[in-house]
């Protein structure tokens, strides 16, 4: 019986090295989730909180939009702005939100993708406990983005629409 | 001792549910690695192989691009074409190739971005033995993507200028 005994420790040990080496894979995967660049954070005064740009295509002459990835830390969002030849979100990870004026607040998660029309003040933002990564294609040719008023944190924790 | 000795097989069964469990999340995750839907095959025939399209964003009056979700099975790959008003690619998962007329084939990786210029003859497509997922932003306003004629195998297995 002795003999046998002397596994207990072996298994116990093979468990907890087995539970360790996956937590770590887990950890990778989760580095690795973020499709694009986190970039640099922002400092313009646009955004309440902690937000990320990592800017990838630059608007020209022929190609008229510009594309960047945004990355919110939860709770922060966007101030209330407007874009005069519109912007194309596309949510590639966590929860975010989306509200466009007199509108319901909309959940974004990975996968879906928005049209805010030209002109139409709105904001996004990371949800209050988890960061949203998404794409910004935003049109250049009728000119820059309008920044209105910040976010309350009323109409930020305000109901959302799904 | 033989109090001692019944917990081997007990640690062995915590030792192997473990690792069970952690391998349902592995194929979990790997499934949601996808960043947007897959949506339908591609049966246009301006393909070379299996190509998925999920539609996404449509242009309009004001906001002059379509987005739309593409993936390649390994070894699938468009015909050569161009767009009048260029277009713009966005890498999300696996390995791909991106080749203008004239220029070395390039890899695309997940987190990677392209612009195709306008009016540049070019093709993108999954590598060889890895499928590749890719959202194309694709300007309409100056008319339809041109189709040229299909990719040869020569030229797909070309070499890669990095």
């Amino acid at each position: 019986m002795k003999h046998n005994f002397k596994y207990i420790p072996l298994a116990l040990i093979a468990f907890f090295t087995a539970c360790h080496n996956n937590q770590k894979m887990e950890n990778a995967k989760q580095q690795s989730a973020q499709v694009f660049p986190k970039g640099k954070k922002i400092s313009n005064g646009n955004f309440t909180g902690t937000v990320y740009l990592h800017p990838m295509i630059a608007a020209d002459s022929i190609n008229t939009v510009d594309v960047g990835n945004v990355t919110f830390e939860p709770g922060a969002r966007s101030k209330w702005h407007l874009h005069p030849a519109g912007q194309i979100l596309l949510a590639t990870g966590g929860v975010g939100y989306y509200q466009e004026k007199g509108q319901a607040k909309i959940i974004l998660r990975k996968g879906d993708s928005i049209k805010c029309p030209a002109n139409v003040p709105h904001w996004h933002g990371a949800s209050a406990d988890t960061a949203f990564s998404q794409v910004a294609i935003t049109g250049r040719e009728k000119g820059p983005t309008v920044w209105l008023e910040a976010v309350t944190e009323d109409t930020y924790r305000g109901g959302s629409g799904k």
